[in-house]
């Protein structure tokens, strides 16, 4: 047998290291052994090993949303791609910049249909920037700075590139690689800061609703400091990719999720939109319109590839808005004895409390999600992903590249059970890797949402066939016994007391654990 | 709220029932929620649901294996669909008509860019026969019907129906369903048949190469009576949709994997194809062709749309070729004691021992995958399903599917540990819906086949990044644990002693049990 291995696969990493790539998330197949033969080459590019590819996509994009630096996946052909394609479409939302490698057949090689053989580009084009064939051993470095610039753009997002074997395999010579520079944002003007200033000051109601790069610390501030001069509200998007919130920081309020209560929060405002899109209904419902608030209530501040940072602090500037001191919030006794029966509420009262500095949550599933972020601002300074695309399985994953993205720093996923299984398979990442994860598994057994959803419309929940499409609890997932099976620690609650000791353990292990909250 | 509940989606049920859908694995979300209000309203369509799609989507495939009847799929939007890909992939490959249905936003929503859009079409398509977006409320019946056409084509496999909400949830008249009628293969002229007796009868050597209809019981009988007239070989597609084995069947070898060994077993013989395609390299390998036979030593006997066991018989026929009675296979006395570790060779015999007849194997992972398929001549008469595209994930889901499909027989699931934990949802599954599916979890923590491919090139299996990108030992998954997180009973053995009294108790059980054999 010749030996197959050249060193394209090396100059490809060496490329992609050399504009800002360090880790890998992978789960290589026969395909990307030259590639997985080169990250023993390149090791100042850390390989990250897990059992399922949404694992690798969805802690990409952790790792991204936290440490801003691009991270690479390997994944096999286009079946092994698609099984990451779900959360890369919540990277795709979250404008995470990932580049995604994928081993594809050698060229000659592709006609002959193999089994493993499928149309990639089709597969990656929806949720790509960039999808780059490479074909020319000579241009590894270019197809590497391209991929690179779609991955860091304004707005940017996950890349492709399709890797066949033959193009990793040939010996070339490295080229001086030309690191590309992250693109910069568009400096929004000073006639339209004026405008938005004159417009703003008119409005007999107003809301300033931020989103990406304008849910910065600095954009929160800003924001709250106009409000402070002309009244109204700071609203944030439904599903940031990622927001610091809580300590020093001023009052945030979530934009609603059903149509009804959109329109309501919105009132008669004017609704200045910096970072973001206009709110839109997340799904449409007849009767209810699209764009929840019409086009002459709505002020654009900033697009998405704008600085929406500047616009909001040239904004307050151009009001004579001064910062605001938000008052410190007098935490409520908590209205629970210890022996009290879990919910939601309790749930994040116990966290709150318990919150170290800087910590980073995961936020996936409405149950603890929408408590946390009605309440969060109690809880110590601290970021919060949120599930941007509404792809399910994002959760786990991202608490985990969130840890690798910040060694040091606390992670606290919070997880409803339905949308954990899909890639529970992070666990094993998380126990491997020794990731300082808490876990706290919020087991309802059953598609809440869906429920909701069918509640609001009366249909009858009761209905065998019905109830058998949105309740888990036949069986019971016994997710301490899921986490042992991957090595993970973990522990079964049912009330506040024993909430509160897991998560004081959870909290002070080095590696994860899993506290499965029993709740009705 | 106005209710969103109208009966385009009951009428899309009835018209796909009418065509023969009699079961719908499912994992919906909200824009499919009015196809769950039907399904409760056209009971005779079995909800079967999942927590992964992948585990939905390889139910299909081997509910279609085994029944031959078009299973449906209900998948949400582009990211809940594209979990579904893989098993997808590997049921083209099986020629399995399944229909997914795919949920999507209501058309006037869909231009608004909500977090869910995502490019169906581009996902599907790969995957997909046809793909049918459903716009005209008139059209439900005929959009059916194409999706039924193309899923029941000769060769058939999945087919995809975008439907938005609207479609679903406008009321329509139910038209008078006109249920699609299977299609019929091609019959192989008098005159290529009388053209391949002569070839056949002059070759110096002969393979006949079995695969899709052409491996069904009497293909094989017509093949051996060939090869029995004639000389030569009787050999079948190296990973085939489904076939049945053992009993009284002729012996039939199975084509091998890498490209060298392929080439060697084919030696000089005239390869004559039925109902499958000349062999091909799994992967392109530098130095070896693409295709392992030359175009002047093929004769292809039957293509993927025609008659390849009318073809085989009709051979026979011609060549008076009398049936063959096969030898009666004595067993060799097992060669271990019971304290014997365990190996693959020792679990297959154990198996052999003990397989009811008429039983479905599920295989996936060439650790037992191989010497199964070596062996199984020597079991009880049985049905085998591999893994046909190389997407791995399927074994679990697809004998699960298996399972439902052919009520009252026993399903084995031979299954490596690796590919295990893709879907290892379908246990859920598996215990909510008390299938008879006995595992055994080959579990010897590693990806075993790129260690093999690694070795085949001499890279350093014992680099500290090569070994952390094949081995899955740090930590051990426990598959007992995650079994019975899944509420499916579990047991580890080390030992024949061990495995024996497991299978035993696992062919006895109504339920499924999980057997993880630890190998090194």
């Amino acid at each position: 047998m010749p030996s197959q291995r050249g060193n394209g696969a090396v100059a490809l990493l060496k490329a992609l290291h050399a504009g800002g790539a360090r880790i890998c998330f992978a789960n290589p197949g026969t395909t990307e052994l030259t590639l997985v033969d080169a990250l023993a080459e390149v090791p100042e590019i850390r390989s990250i090993l897990s059992l399922f590819e949404g694992v690798c996509t969805g802690a990409a994009d952790g790792y991204f949303r936290v440490s801003g630096e691009v991270p690479l996946t390997l994944l096999h052909l286009g079946p092994g791609f698609a099984n990451g394609i779900a959360n890369l479409h919540n990277a795709r939302r979250a404008h995470s910049g990932i580049i995604n490698i994928i081993g594809d057949h050698a060229q000659w090689h592709l006609p002959y249909d193999a089994p493993l053989t499928s149309d990639i580009r089709s597969l990656a084009s929806p949720v790509s920037r960039a999808v780059v064939t490479m074909t020319d051993i000579n241009a590894i470095d270019a197809d590497a700075a391209h991929a690179l610039e779609a991955a860091r753009g304004v707005p940017g997002g996950p890349a492709t590139l399709i890797v066949p074997t033959d193009i990793m395999d040939t010996h070339v010579a490295p080229a001086a690689a030309v690191p590309a520079q992250p693109a910069q944002r568009r400096k929004v003007s000073a006639e339209r800061i004026a405008q938005a200033a004159e417009r703003a000051g008119q409005a007999p109601d107003l809301i300033l609703l931020l989103g990406g790069d304008a849910l910065s610390p600095e954009a929160q501030r800003a924001a709250a400091a106009i409000v402070g001069k002309l009244g109204g509200r700071v609203l944030m998007e439904p599903y940031p990719a990622i927001v610091t919130l809580g300590g020093d920081l001023p009052p945030i309020e979530r934009q609603a999720y059903f149509p009804d209560d959109v329109i309501r929060q919105m009132g008669e405002a004017l609704v200045v939109v910096a970072g973001t899109r206009a709110p839109i209904s997340y799904f449409g419902y007849e009767g209810y319109p699209s764009q929840l608030v019409p086009d002459e209530r709505l002020l654009i501040l900033s697009e998405l590839d704008e600085d929406g940072v500047g616009a909001l602090q040239a904004l307050a500037e151009t009001l004579a808005a001064a910062a605001v001191t938000p008052a410190t919030h007098a935490s409520p006794a908590p209205a629970s004895t210890p022996d009290a029966a879990l919910t939601p509420n309790l749930i994040v009262e116990s966290l709150i409390e318990r919150l170290p500095e800087d910590a980073i949550i995961s936020l996936e599933g409405s149950t603890l999600g929408g408590p946390w972020l009605r309440e969060a601002r109690r809880a110590k300074r601290h970021r919060v992903m949120t599930n941007t695309g509404g792809a399910i399985g994002q959760g786990l994953p991202c608490a985990a590249g969130a840890a690798l993205a910040a060694p040091g720093s606390r992670v606290v996923s919070l997880q409803s059970d339905g949308s954990g299984h899909y890639t529970l398979q992070a666990l094993w990442t998380m126990a491997r890797e020794k990731l300082p994860v808490t876990i706290i598994l919020a087991a309802n057994h059953r598609y809440g949402i869906l429920q909701t959803e069918l509640n609001r419309v009366e249909a009858p929940l009761e209905d065998p066939v019905i109830a058998s499409l949105t309740r888990l609890d036949n069986p019971r997932a016994d997710w301490t016994a899921l986490a042992a099976g991957y090595g993970v620690e973990a522990v079964r609650v049912t009330d506040v007391a024993g909430l509160n000791a897991a998560l004081e353990r959870g909290l002070s292990l080095d590696g994860p654990l899993l506290i499965q909250a029993e709740l009705p």
